[in-house]
C-alpha cells in the first residue's frame, strides 16, 4: 500500500492543519507524523508563518508587537511574502522529491484571519494565492474546530511572546471560526472539519483515517 | 498662485522621484524641497522602501543580505507590504491635510526592478498596486535617467551596507533602465524623464518647472 512513498517517482502529499488559537494543531501534527513514520513515510513537518529562514524573519514582524501594528492588507502581504519563501525553498522541493509535508497553517489561515477576521473578504486573498503558491494547494486540510472561548483559554496558558493575534478580541475570533467553517464547507474534497473538544486520541484516530486514505490512493 | 498650498481645503500633491542606482535622486529631492519652501510650501520628504516605522523594518529585509536572498515574487510582496504601511500611515494622511509629499521611489520602482529587472512583467505589480495603494498614484513622477555603468559607478562610491540591489549585475540594471523609460513613455502626463548626466543645477531647474506647473494648477 505504501509503494512509492518517499520515492522520487511521484509528487508527495501536502497536508495542512488549520484552526483558531489553542485548537491543538501542534499535538495533532506530532501524532500524524508518528502515524506516517509507522508506515515508513518520513514527513517534513513545518509551520506558517515561517518554516524557512527568510519566512521566519518575516514571521517575527507578524506575531510580535501590538495588535494594531499593521493593517489587514499589510498583514496579508507579509503573510504571502513569508509563504512564497516557504513554498519555494521548503514545501515545493520536498513534494517534488516525493516527501510528505505536514504544515501548521497555510493559505486557509490567511483567508480566515485577514479575509474573515479582518473583513478583507476571500477575493484578494485568493488573488494573492494564485500569484504566489504556484498551484501548491494542499491535498488534505484538517480543520480543528473549537468554541472561541475555549481556544483562547488554552492559548493564553502557553508561554512566550507570540500573542499578537490572540489579543484581537472575541468578535475577531468568532469571525475567524466562522471563516474556517465556511472555507471547509466550500471545499469538502480537500477539507475535513474535526471537533477539537474531543479527546486527543479520538481526534488523532480521525486524522489517521484521512491519512490512510491518502496512502491508499498514493 | 500658491493659494491653498498647505491648507486642508484641497488634497496635496504627490511627487515621486525614480531612476536606477546613483541617478542623483536624493540631491534633487533636497533641491525640490528647497524650491517648494521658497514658495511657502513645506513638503513631507520621504522614501521607499521604508518611510514609516513599520516599513523601515521591512526595508531592512529588502536592502541587506545576499542578492539571491529572496525571489522576485517575495521581493515584490515585501515591497508592497512596506508601501502599504507607508501610504496608510504617512503619505495618505499628509495628502489629506493638503501637504505636498516628495517620495524617493514608489510603485514605478517595483515595476522596474521586479517587473522588468527580474522579469515578472508589469501585470502582477499593477495588480498589487490596485490592491494596496488605494488610488494614491503620484501627480508627477521625475525619472532621472543615466547610463547603467555611470549609475553603478556613482552608487558604488557611497558608504553603507545597503548594496543588495547594486550587486545584481549589469544586465539586470540595463533591464531596469529600459523599464523606467517604458513606464514613462506609457504615462507621459505623469512622468517626466530627465537626463541625469546633465549638471545638477540644470536638472534642478527642469524639475522646478514641473513643480511650478503643479503650483499653478493647484
Amino acid at each position: 500500500m505504501t509503494k512509492g512513498a518517499g520515492a522520487a517517482d511521484r509528487r508527495g502529499r501536502f497536508i495542512t492543519f488549520e484552526g483558531g488559537e489553542g485548537a491543538g494543531k501542534s499535538t495533532q501534527i506530532a501524532r500524524a507524523a508518528s502515524f506516517l513514520k509507522d508506515r515508513q513515510i518520513d514527513p517534513v513537518v513545518t509551520r506558517e508563518p515561517g518554516g524557512s529562514p527568510g519566512a521566519e524573519q518575516i514571521r517575527r514582524l507578524l506575531v510580535e508587537g501590538e495588535p494594531g501594528r499593521w493593517d489587514a492588507v499589510t498583514e496579508m502581504l507579509l503573510h504571502f511574502a513569508a509563504r512564497r519563501d516557504h513554498v519555494r525553498t521548503v514545501i515545493a522541493p520536498a513534494l517534488a522529491e516525493g516527501r510528505w509535508v505536514l504544515c501548521d497553517r497555510f493559505v486557509d489561515s490567511t483567508l480566515a484571519y485577514q479575509g474573515y477576521g479582518h473583513g478583507l473578504g476571500e477575493a484578494p486573498v485568493r488573488q494573492l494565492a494564485d500569484l504566489t503558491i504556484d498551484g501548491a494547494w494542499p491535498d488534505l486540510t484538517i480543520v480543528l474546530d473549537l468554541p472561541v472561548e475555549q481556544g483562547l483559554k488554552r492559548a493564553g496558558e502557553r508561554a512566550g511572546r507570540e500573542h499578537r493575534y490572540e489579543r484581537m478580541g472575541l468578535d475577531f475570533h468568532r469571525r475567524l471560526r466562522e471563516g474556517f467553517l465556511a472555507i471547509a464547507a466550500a471545499d469538502p474534497d480537500r477539507c475535513r472539519v474535526i471537533n477539537a473538544m474531543r479527546p486527543v486520541d479520538e481526534i488523532a484516530d480521525k486524522i489517521a483515517i484521512s491519512l490512510e486514505q491518502l496512502i491508499i490512493v498514493y
